[in-house]
């Protein structure tokens, strides 16, 4: 009953196949392996972007933080939302990989608004040399609450960050989960929407661990080259990164996986929703469920081993009936039966 | 008619007259200078705090990122309120300084409160590695806002950020006026209220670019001294920032400065509070007063040439009886003639 | 005929053969996994350290840069050979993961004598607080050049750094043939001689992509994690990584592949050495070997397709004759047989 | 007696007089005064550069640092002797400014050859993306050693540095000494000869502390105004900084006390050299005076209170006769009869 994140279940059994496969004989380091030339390829078709710039590391963290100080200054500001990934859970990595530009937090919640958004801009405009320049503009798809940006959202916030010539990244490190849920190609999802480079995640959906880093504008390229290695994110046995995309990209693993995750999602959510205790604060569109329930039911999926974080409130508490919210992630690998045997936990609680 | 900021008014006559004397002669650099040995004991006098590191700098940015950076690692975040000038003002110079550290904004308004500082650090708790770390928290007396922190604000302030084992860093940009406001006295708006570091300003007081840097943990000296220097902010003909230091502290003439512009500020207020169209947010409570008056009456001041800022809104606008909000600042020099002038306009407008 | 690099043979079955396992099931993230538990055992069990703290990275640029910025201050200078992996070949990876520290080059050549180390940092000591600071000796062993510092030759360095009381770290990408070639414990050659930290690698000798850092005081390891963290090299399946070091560090597979890459080496060697056009300018230690011969025979090698870095000189040119530096690096996976064929190639050539 | 620096000494008296005058009245901050209008035209004129990019700060580390990080990428390095200010100084204040960057040291002395920067440029050039990546030229003039660059010096190597499309800066703390000795015009030592950016000193030679950056490409210009503010380096009350350096721009000011330091110098030199103590490694060329003579005359001399630095050796010490080796600095105010006692102190030795 493991639904703690989608990076603790296991790595689809093809990926693991194509690295054995990739484990023969000698082969050329630091990207110029053949099956990097495939997954560039792969990948410029996959987001019809023939021009592309395209590249490989092997964690979420590090693809943000590089894409963002490629198309962004030490003097200029990040705006995101004040729960994205890269404010929250990055500890400083794009303020340390930037060389020291802030981030802006635009509104409240977990999705950012158009009006919050030219606010926030806005608010950043009046002092000069003295303030903050605005920089980059940071989207997550889908969010860290689980929440989507359907494609009329990215476009129109994209098209702000135009109006105001400012870079557009997303982080998608469950871009695959978004695609799925929206059935937008992902070229609608990225560039035609605005996005100049996005996280293209595969660690959260079934890799052991890589993500693609991908500039539609090719004259990023040299400098991200540059900031990738003195990093230390260019990996001399690339090609166990390259082989990892190169399966996910092959008869559309990455997005059967991303469907696969939301379907298990969906299946969870379907049950809760017939549970009187479990409330939603926020209907659930991709692979994650935000719920609140009384603090002794979550006393009694702990006992029995159910692993998830507790988002809000704490399991020890003097009120049994108090509601304290749970973050349930579903991965690609988790069983009908699992998600089955959770819900009577629940329900017999 | 300016009161645009304390920044543009001249430096006292004494200090000039300090600078001329220091002008003779062969004198060590780099602070080894004797002015500089008085200059220490000096302050060291008035702070109370005979082991105290002190230095000097000659811009406040310099004086807020370098003891910002000393009290913090890259990996933390500073909290402090959301115009704090190390937030607005600084061109993310915190950011550059400590290598990347982040600013968690504190509250909604210009001071920030004992239970918003606790929500804020609370809020920075539970992400374990992943998450910024708990640094240090800013404070600024007189506020952005010409608002005052009280020694019991401080106090509770800084005794929370000593419950969490953080340290404190103020901001003095204009701690002459917050003395001078409060008649507290700098130790006890400082070290006995939890303060680790102070900037303490003089340009804004009288002095041509002069802020010391004070730690009352000498621990801290040796490694500001490493990163002024190579931020280039060590000087080598050094005498002549000692000199106009050495000249603030003679006599009181810091306090006294600090108590002539908040008297002056003080006398334009009284003015103004007689007038129907001026109305106030807030209570001035040192040199800086903001209050808000309709467009047409911005505009006939611009016309005679006053100098300030609007704060909020534009001078150009359709509707003429728009309130929109004026920064006014006296510093030391401002006379009660231009003062009077700049009401006169107001009045027959 | 492959000897252009140890990271461009395959990854050891027995390595592969750990990956399949540890992808069953459930996991925690982030180095929580029980297999790292293990890994922290038999690390500090073969290090006979039971105190250190140990962590995995996936790239030996993380690796280095992250233990010395762990190790050293912003305005301090890394003592170094001028051909050390750290100064040559990671794009400034030092001076980016601590903040602008410096790097000193010590000697002329590959390896660092007692009497050119002991220059260099009395070089660095008469200017105060306006020079860099004396930081971190950084050694590597194996070294660039296929060269090996004995047990004695890392005691004295080590001892003349702790005269000065500074850190110590070793680049050891290629540890495991040090130590094959040296005979020495892992203890010997590390902390009981006065090194600090070490990287301790997997990548280059058997593994897809893992190096271990290990700090003798665990008093660096808060830092190091936070470090780690913010530069995106904290892996999220973390498994994966653990994995590998395990099947390395299990039956002593990490110092039989040292061995085994070595032996190879040594094999190539003594069929060298009886060819009349090549020559050695360094008799080779471990798994490298720097020799030179004719232009003729290297365009010959080329023409049939071996691998392998011209060090010196350029493939293309008018004489024949001239002698031409190759690197030939013997990794633990090439055969005998791939030998026989390239030492037939300069025979015949 | 003072030879110790040309930071020791006074600032000239018309320097006084003008910071005297710019303090009357209100005058707007952050280099929008009228004074720096007319600065940057004279600066502008002198140089014969109607089009450059001119600022001002008050030290010379932060006008170098912030000019190379203008030119320098953070993966790149910058090409400099091995003597200079940038490496031996500034507590690795280029290093900080532009985010990590490297300093190749390029040859073995104080002034660098064209063949010896040919092979430290042609050394970065064969490591992809792996080494450092090739930055910017930094010279100075004045060197270290008080050594010049001649015309025909600087147009080679900044031809060599366009060769490479490499951009150069030109360290000119004792620029107006460069100037004096060379008879050089300022626009044909600097962009003429392919300089691209100019630290053109005026600390050294009269003023109190302030040195403009001159860019002749001006497209440098916005990016150098966002680091300069965020590295605390922009004055609010710019207006004295900007006197400083109008008063020495007036009447040639700069050239003249550039010439009269010189002259001091030759004067110096002159005495010295009848002395048969005295011996000389390099002829002094500008305002500082490298000579050896035995240790028992620096004793004599520190007895009755010269000042100046012994560069080689140490003043205590067994044998009388050693030579040690004094760096003789003149500044513009130094008399002729102090200069007369220091030769007869050595004479009557």
């Amino acid at each position: 009953m493991h639904f703690a994140s989608d990076n603790t279940g296991p790595a689809h059994p093809s990926v693991m196949q194509a690295m054995m496969e990739a484990n023969e004989g000698y082969m050329l380091p630091y990207g110029a392996d053949p099956v990097m030339a495939e997954v560039t390829e792969r990948l410029r078709a996959t987001f019809e972007a023939p021009e592309a710039a395209v590249y490989l590391v092997a964690t979420g963290t590090s693809a943000n933080a590089l894409a963002l100080a490629t198309l962004c200054e030490p003097w200029q500001t990040i705006f995101c939302s004040r729960l994205a990934h890269i404010q929250e859970d990055e500890c400083n990595a794009p303020e340390f990989f930037t060389g020291g530009a802030k981030l802006t937090l635009v509104g409240q919640g977990d999705k950012m608004s158009v009006s919050e958004l030219r606010r926030a801009i806005s608010g950043e405009e009046t002092r000069g040399v003295h303030g903050p320049q605005r920089g980059a503009v940071g989207l997550t798809n889908v969010t860290e609450r689980g929440q989507l940006y359907s494609l009329e959202d990215i476009r129109a916030l994209g098209g702000l960050a135009k109006e105001f010539a400012l870079p557009v990244h997303l982080d998608g490190a469950r871009f695959a989960n978004a695609i799925a849920a929206t059935n937008a190609s992902p070229a609608e999802m990225t560039w035609r929407a605005g996005v100049d480079a996005v996280s293209f995640g595969g660690t959260k959906n079934g890799l052991l661990g890589v993500e693609a880093v991908i500039f539609f504008d090719p004259g990023h390229a040299q400098q991200f080259e540059y900031r990738r290695k003195r990093a230390g994110h260019l990996f001399s046995k690339h090609r166990y990164l390259s082989a990892q995309m190169l399966a996910y990209l092959r008869d559309d693993l990455w997005r059967n996986l991303g469907a696969q995750a939301n379907a298990k999602a969906a299946y969870l959510v379907a049950a809760l929703e017939c549970l009187p205790d479990v409330h939603f604060d926020t209907v659930p569109q991709a692979n994650m469920v935000f719920c609140s329930f009384p603090r002794h039911l979550h006393q009694r999926l702990h006992a029995v081993g159910a692993a998830y974080n507790i988002w809000s409130g704490t399991l020890s508490g003097e009120d049994p009936d108090e509601l304290l919210e749970a973050r349930l992630v579903c991965d690609w690998s988790i069983s009908h039966e699992l998600i089955d045997r959770f819900v009577d936990v629940l329900k017999t609680g």
